[in-house]
Order: C-alpha cells, then sequence, then structure tokens
C-alpha cells in the first residue's frame, strides 16, 4: 500500500485526489494547499485526511510513501527536490520542471536513492493515444511522412508561461510517445500581442534528421477551439479529433504512389482511396489508470515510460522551443 | 472590344475562354495549345476561333488586343514577353513567373509600352475574399493578432513545381489583398517523400517587423481537404472555411482584454464571447467578374490590383520561401 | 425564506438539492430516499440536513414550506397529493403525473389551499429556449409553418414508461411555451421490438386546426444522437442544435415567396438567402433560474408560466399520444 | 445496337442523353422537346441527331427501338402508351405515372408486346445504395428495427405536384430497394402553406404489418438542406448522408440488449458500442450504369428489377399517402 499525499488542491489537485483515493494499491493520505479555502475544501471532501499550510510538513511527514506535485511549474524543482531528499516518490505535473538543469538534478537524486519520478502527462493514458500508438506500433500507416499538431483556442492565458509551456508540453509528449524516432532540433516561432513578453501564439517544428517533419501551432487567440492532430504515413493516414465525443480516431486508407519514369514530364502518380475506420476507444479516465501505473511503477520497483527522463525531453525541447523563438526562428539542436 | 486569344487549353484554359466567350466588352478570336487534340476540343466549343498549334503565330496575330496566357509557369515570362513585345495586353495565370527577375522584366516592358498586365489570382474576385476585405477594411476587427491559413490535402501532384509553388500563390496573394501590412521576411520549412527534390509538405511564416505574424500550412499528403483561414483581432475574429458551402465567412464577437495590474500573479484577463455572424457572400463566378475587370481595366485604361506588380510580390514570395526552405528555416527578406 | 425538502436522490435530485442550496430565498432542510445508500450519500453531502427513508415523514415535518417530488411518475400523484394535503407548495419532475385525472385532482387541491405547482420542465429555463421564445414573440420568424423537433440516441431505456413518456415531455413543453397556438389533436404512430408493450420509437403530430404543424420523433435506437429542432416561418427560420456547444441557436434569414399568376403553368417562386445570425445564449444553468422562480412565486404568490396547467398539458398530449399509438394513428382530440 | 430516341430536353433530359450516347450498345438518335429553344440546344450539343417538336414524330420515326421519356409526370402516360403501341422500349421518369390505373395498363400493353419498361429510379444505381444493399443483404445488421428518412431542403416548389411526389419516389423506391419486406399500408400527414392545394411538407410512415416501420419526412420548407437516412438493426445501424462527400455510409457495430427477468424492476439492458465503419462507395455516375442496365436487360430479354412494376409500387405509395393525407392521417392499406 502506497500512502500518498498530495500538494496543491486548486484546479487539478483535487482530479489526483479523486483518483489515488480509490486506487486500489494507494491510500490517500494528506493534502496540502497554501490557500486556506482550498485547504478547506479538501477537508470536506476527504474528512480522513491530514491537512497542511506548509508542503515542508507534508513532504516530512512519517506516513506518506509518495508526494504528488500538482503546483505551478516554477515550484516543482524546489518541491521535488525536497520530497526526493526525504525518501519519497514523486507524481508531478507537466511540464516536469521550468529549466533542464534542474529536471535532470532530480533524475539523478531519484536515481541515486531509488525513486521513481512520474510526470503526469495525462494524455499518454486516454483510449486516444494509446489506440493510436497501437495502430503506429502495428505498422498499419507505414513510413511515416508527418506529424501535425493544432491546439488552439480563446484562452485561457496563465500569467507566469508563454503558449508554448502551456500548450505544448501535451503534444511533445504524445508525439514522443507515439513515435519511435530522436528528435534532433526546433525551429520555432512565436509573437505576443500584449506587452507580457510572453508568446501568446507560436508554432514550432521538431526536426529528425530526415525527411519526417512534426509541426505544432499552439495559439491562445482562435475564435474556435481546435484539437487536431494528423499523422501521414505512405500505407495510411490517421488523424485524431480530441474534440469529438464518438470519433476521436479516424483512419484512412488513402495513399499516393509516385513513380518517376524517363522524361521530365513523365510523372507517373497513383492516388489510392479505400475505406475509412473508426476504432472504439477505451473511455476508462486516463488519471486513474495513471495513479494504478504510478502504484505499480513503485511497487514492481519498475521504470515509468513517463519518467523523469522522458518529462526531460520535453522541457529540453520547450527550452529550445523558446531559444528560437528569441532568435528568428534559428534552429536549435536538442 | 478587346479581342482576345488564349494559349493553353488544358485544365483552366477553358474556364478562361468560356468566361471571355460571354463578357460583354471582350471577344474570344483564337486559341492555341500544343496538343491537336485539345485544339480540337477548343474548335469543337467554339466553332468561330482561330486555332494555333504554335503560340507564336496566334501572339503575332494582327487581330487579338490581349493574349491570356494559361499555361505551365515555366513557359510564363516567355510568352509573355512576346506578347507584351507584339503590344498585347496580358492575362496571366499564377503564379506570374518563376522567377523575381523575369516578373520584373516584364513589368518593365509592360509600363514602357503602357500595356496591362494582369495575374490571374481568381480568389481575389470570389465572393468570400471580397467579403473579408470589407470586413477587414471596416475595422470591425480591430488590430490584428495573426493570420492563419491550413490549405492541405491529397495530391495533385505537380511534376514540375514544389507544394509551395502550386498552393501558397492563392493564400500569399489572398493575405497580400486583405491585409494592409508589407510583408518583411519569410521563414519556410519543407520535407519532401519521393526523391524529387520538391517538397510535398511546407510551413511558411511571413514576418512584418510587428507582432503580426502570418503562417502558411500547404501539404499534398493530407488524408482529408481543409482550405481554412483564421485572421484575429483584438476586436473580433474571423474564420473562413472555403469547403463550407453555406457558411463560408464567420465573424465571432470574441475576445480577450489582459490586464497586468501590480504583483506577479495579479493578471486580470476578461474574455468575451458573443454572437456569431455569417455573412451572406456573393456567388457570382470569381473568373466572370476578372474577366470584365480585365476588360475595364484596358478601356479605361486604369492599373489593376492584381497587376504585375502584385503578381510579382507572390513570386518574390514564393522564391524567399524556397531559399528559406533550402537553408533550414533561415530568415530571408524580401 | 421557504424551507425545501426533497423526496428522491437518485440521478436528478441532487442536481435540485445542490440548486435549492444555493438558492438565496430557499434553505435545504431536508431529504428523503427509500434507499438507505443513497440517503447516506445525501447526508455526506449535506450533512446539516435532516434524512428521511419514509416520505410520508419528511413530508408531514412541520419545518418544510415546499416538497420537490424527484421520483418515478408513478408515484408522483400519491406523494404531490399528501404535500398539498400538508399545506407544502410541490416542485415536481416531468411529466407531471401517470394521467390526467390525476394532475386535474392535484391542480384542484393546490388551488383550494393556495398552494403553488411548479412541474420541473427544466429545459423552458435554458439559454437556448429563452433565446427562442424572444426570437418568436419578436416577430422576427414571421408567420410559422411548421415545428419540427428530433430527439434520437441509444437507449437509455426506461423500465416503466414508453420513449413518448420518456423524451417527449421535454419537447412538447418546450413547443408549447415556445408555440402561442394551443394544439387540438395529436396522431401518433410507435413501434416496440423488446416484446416489453412499450414503444421504443415514435412519430408523433401535433394538430392546430390551421397549417401550421408540429411533428416529434422520439427513438431511443439510433445510432447517433440527434437533439434538433427547426421552426420555419413565413420570414426567417431557425434550427436549435442542443448538441452544439457555440452554435445552439442558428437564425436563417431564408424565405421562399411564391405567386400564382394565371395559367396553370404560370408560378412565380422567389427564393430569398441572407444572412446567418449565431446569437450568443445564456449559460446559466436552468435548474439555478428555475429554484430561484419557484421560490419568487411563492413570496410573490404568483402563478408560475410552468405550473399544473402547462404541466397537466403535456400529460393530456402524453396520453392522447399513447391513444393514437394504440389506434392505428387515429387522431385523438385534446 | 439499342437506337434510343429521347422526349424532353429540360432539366434532366440532357443528362440521360449524354450517357446514351456513350453508352456502349446504345445509339443516340434523335431528340424531341415542345421548346423550340431547349431543342436547338440539342442540336448544338449533338449535331448528328434527328430533332422533333412534336413527340408523336420521335416515336412513329421507324429508326428507333426505344424511347426515353424524360417530361413531366402528366405526361408519361400519354407518351409511354404512345411508344409501347408502336413497339419501343421504354425508359421512363420517375414518378412513372400519375396513378395506379395508368401505370398497370403501361404494363399491361408492355406485356403483351415483349416490351422493356425501366423507371428511372436513379438513386438505385449510385455507390452508396448498392452499397447499403449489400450490407443489408448480408444480414450483418441483423433483424431490422426501423427506416428513417429525412429529405428537407428549401425549394424547389413544383407547380404541378405537392412534396411527396417530388421528393418521395426517391425514397420510396431505394426503401422497396433496400427492405425485403412488403409495404402493407401507409399513414400521411401533410401540410401546404400557399393557397395551392398542394402540400410542401409530408410525413409519411410505411407499415408493415409487423413492428418494423419505416417512416419519411419531405419537406420544401427547411432552411438547411438535409439527405439523411438512419437503418437501425439488432446487430448493426448504419447510416446514409447522402450530403457528405467522403463519408456517404457509415455502419456502426452498436446496440441493445434487454432482458426482462422476474419483477418489475428487474430489467437488464446491456448497451454495445463498438468501432464505427465508413467503406469506401463506387462513384461511377449512376446514370451511366443505368444506360448500361437498360441496353443490357433489352439486348439479354431480361426483366430489369426497376421495371414497370417496381415503378408502379412506388405510384402505389404515393397514392396512398395522398389519401392518408387528405383523410387525417388515416390508415390507407396497399
Amino acid at each position: 500500500m502506497i500512502n500518498v499525499g498530495i500538494i496543491g488542491y486548486g484546479y487539478w489537485g483535487p482530479n489526483v485526489a479523486r483518483n489515488f483515493n480509490v486506487c486500489e494499491g494507494a491510500k490517500l493520505v494528506s493534502i496540502c494547499d497554501l490557500n486556506e479555502k482550498r485547504l478547506n475544501f479538501a477537508k470536506s471532501n476527504y474528512p480522513f485526511i491530514k491537512a497542511y499550510l506548509d508542503p515542508n510538513e507534508l513532504i516530512s511527514s512519517g506516513d506518506i510513501d509518495a508526494v504528488a506535485v500538482v503546483t505551478p511549474v516554477f515550484t516543482h524543482f524546489e518541491l521535488a527536490k525536497l520530497a526526493l531528499e526525504n525518501g519519497k516518490h514523486i507524481f508531478i505535473e507537466k511540464p516536469f520542471t521550468s529549466t533542464v538543469a534542474q529536471g535532470a538534478e532530480l533524475i539523478e537524486i531519484a536515481e541515486k536513492k531509488n525513486l521513481k519520478i512520474m510526470v503526469d502527462h495525462t494524455f499518454l493514458f486516454t483510449g486516444a493515444v494509446r489506440k493510436m500508438r497501437e495502430i503506429i506500433d502495428s505498422g498499419e500507416l507505414g513510413d511515416l511522412f508527418f506529424y501535425d499538431s493544432v491546439r488552439v483556442n480563446l484562452g485561457l492565458f496563465q500569467h507566469d508561461i508563454n503558449v508554448v509551456w502551456d500548450l505544448a508540453p501535451h503534444d511533445f509528449s504524445i508525439m514522443n510517445y507515439l513515435i519511435d524516432e530522436e528528435p534532433k532540433a526546433i525551429t520555432a516561432l512565436g509573437s505576443e500581442h500584449f506587452g507580457r513578453k510572453l508568446e501568446d501564439i507560436a508554432y514550432i517544428a521538431v526536426h529528425f534528421g530526415n525527411s519526417f517533419i512534426a509541426h505544432f501551432h499552439c495559439n491562445w487567440l482562435s475564435p474556435v477551439k481546435v484539437r487536431r492532430t494528423l499523422v501521414s504515413g505512405d500505407k495510411k493516414m490517421l488523424i485524431w479529433d480530441d474534440l469529438s465525443s464518438d470519433e476521436k480516431v479516424k483512419i484512412y486508407d488513402k495513399g499516393v504512389e509516385i513513380k518517376n519514369t524517363n522524361g521530365i514530364h513523365k510523372l507517373l502518380v497513383n492516388y489510392r482511396s479505400g475505406d475509412v475506420h473508426i476504432p472504439k476507444v477505451n473511455n476508462t479516465e486516463a488519471l486513474k489508470l495513471e495513479a494504478d501505473y504510478f502504484v505499480e511503477c513503485i511497487e514492481r520497483n519498475q521504470k515509468p515510460f513517463n519518467d523523469g527522463e522522458a518529462g526531460l525531453m520535453v522541457v529540453r525541447m520547450l527550452e529550445a522551443a523558446d531559444k528560437s523563438m528569441k532568435n528568428d526562428c534559428q534552429k536549435v539542436y536538442l
């Protein structure tokens, strides 16, 4: 049985608490929030918990095995480091840390102490992402041409991070999970419109040193909400529309074959267009599966796939995107 | 009455012929195609025309005032130059020319001889683009944040040009028409997948030296067809979906106001979300309006807004995109 | 301050409780449920309430002014009658009663004792229905041609009522609220497929003694969920799509004018097709507005528009539909 | 080689002419239209044809084997009868005739003379309808629950027939083609709004003497165009959306199982929701396939499935619908 303490009971914390509370191998023991009103709300939801206003007290208490850090990113490093130093496994919100250096330091500490770090990239536990991974792994799409992601809507503006740090962690982690190739470099272009030095629009390309490219459009200023990813291969193509309730993943039996024969104008192109298939995707709450997996990784002393390294890769990409945006779309190697 | 000869009776030529044939101020006099079969088809459609296999003969004939050049781009310069030198006005397919140098030379010749050049950016004569221009000019959208265009589908591969030269002329010309600001630089990223050294996917950003940015996604390898443009301003936002039959242009009374007050966490954000309006757009065939306008410009000795200069700007942007794609997304000034 | 007791804490009861709990003029005093588990759940949500397993005890307690009856329809009459006889106002789930006779009796008792009956047709308090009423009342649509409603999905099967009693109360109450004309007769056609003598598909027409007709398609066996209503007039037409998050009500400036001139083939038809307008609709939770209105009606001794008479009209229509379905689509007068 | 003469060169005639002109086993020989302008248009399209203003001349000419009657329905009987009496096979527009009696008489004549009648229910030759027939015939949907068809739009008003005779022939013929059961009775409800005694809205139900029902909504006064059919079975369900370009037929692996166990509240309901499949449908022009089939039936002396009997069944259903509409939705047996 893993005893869990949660730091942060704002927007996402209640979901983390709720899922650890019903997780078979875990016990929700304590919750901390700086805001007394939120803390009282936590107590009314879970009258049995120990409630703390000071995260240090929660972390240093002897009755927990793991700490869930559900706070703004600028606080991650300090809290996670303290937790690790106190011998606690950590379940930590995305993005993992504010800098690559911080993430690397946390990983090092965790390794020395044989503690687990799980970065909460919740999307990796959704039915849609799991189904896409299954499809891509099976080779059904063939060799991949490109990965194109659009995540745009109106707001919500974050006060301390730009749109890349807000939205791209989702898409970077999903792409890293789905695509076997390792990202080599980033070019990014951003713009900001409210004098805050924080981009509210960004276009980010990820380069792999070959013809496969990935592109991400993140935007807080779109009148419509779009959450759409295209993955196109030489055998089939797929679309993931996360806003669709019933047709999240569509697989198109479409393709193109090009044959260059002799002579400049002798291009033979064959288009293929067949059936469309919409597989059913699992609707189990992603965070529930992730909480179960966190407990399983600790109990079996097993490395999570969404561990510190995976979380660090995302931070590395975010840093590179920031640097490229500041330098006229310069190519930044990872 | 403007007598018109048409060179090229392939995919688009028949539309040009049909519209000049019913254009009040114009008379369709002659058609040329290298392919005898196509030429016979032209004759069966318009038994009264003079038919030529050799474009030089059409151009040098004394019975026409204007030549419509409806041929592949690599032939534009030679044909248009000859036509201008023979004292003919020209109506020429987009993109205007294969290089900036060629376009500049044609403009110079036309100016010396007081001949008109009209580049056939047909979209500028559609009801949707006209309506958007009306809306943007009225100031209804306020200060513009960004322009985002997606033009993707499966195929059709061109054998002599890349996806940028195939699709972006539409979007560059439309943006230039809608947006008052002058483009300053281009960054572009492309990829090709069939060993042809011709990109089949491209992401292009246009920079204006301020916070307004424009971005274009052109793609021949998408399983679904998308033709969608977002223009977002600080008062309202609009979406143009060219595939929608009844709701092409939607105007959203949406916005965001951000106030930074004292203190790092004291961000005040107001979102505004009001009505949506879908104006009726004119359904008159765009090419009909353009043919009428061509005649009008010649008769009134008036400079078309889609003249050689406008066409040249598009070619300049295409060249810059090519250069940026070849150089790792380098910023190329226009 | 109106003290409220709630009978029934199943699917809908918690929503009623939550809204009366935050309603300014009301105080949530007691909750009753036959199921001990549900009752404990109610107590955990509202530790301050009095909890009853026996509805008679709740009803006869001296500390409440009003009873919310949130139970299956076959229990409504008995519970509501007892509540009225005990001098309590009632807020009662739709459909009001199982028979017209029951509803009429409740109304009579309430009138004698000057008590209020409000039938919980929650949709009448949604932003979309309110907006439609505003539009129709303004005359913007002109004279109405027809009202067409489709409410279909897969399940959820009710064990004691047919699809008409399950779904049509929504649509009958909405139509009665939107349309000034009084329904005169019903024809209905149903079918059942599981040997339960309870229709799972029904098509119901409501007749008004003139050319305006209303039609309702209710269906538990559709693979897709549709919640769509068309109201068409001689000036404009509107569509209400309740599943759309952002575009619930669309007003089409479309119409047709027909002129019969002399001679059989001299029909002059003009179609008009203009802008589409999508008004913003209020997102306040409907049940919250309804709870406030219930309190207001009691305090001001004012007749609710969704009173027993309105609820009874819906029951009358349901009974007529049942009768018509049993008799080969016979016209049943109301 | 079947020599074909066409009567009627209005809206649909040119399509019939074009397809018989390229049909391998047929030769387009003559065209007739009462309107001289239309007849000249026909001659400009097919300079080789014999052109007639008088249908009698075309019919009595010795150089044709078959007559295509592409005229308004009220002229069908007279023209078709004359053609049959002159020994010509007939290809005739839907609906077959204005009355059941007329249709029966034509069938009788044709049988005596061993001539073919093909009623042009073009939809039966579309890829979507063929695919649906394949699916239903395979048993993939299981036992059918219902057939629901919606065919609504704004206009186009016909001057001599009501909305049922205009739109329902499509849907009746498609349903008869897809569904093996024989229709037993019709109930229908209509309304008209322009003082023409011709219904512009109609709801029609077809009864089969069992729990399967079919329902048709035909409407000329809808602000949006809908062409959608649901066919629901106990194993799977399908939707045909004829306005979708790429996803016309969708098959849903969805269903419901209900078990009534002992006791009134012991209803066990299982919902099943699996994959969705969108088969590719053939895009060959339906009328081309139909023209080929007409020639094939004549050459092989084979009875077309869309013969006079099939066309007559549709007329019988139209007559029944009219009668039911005039008599308060009375059940009219076929």
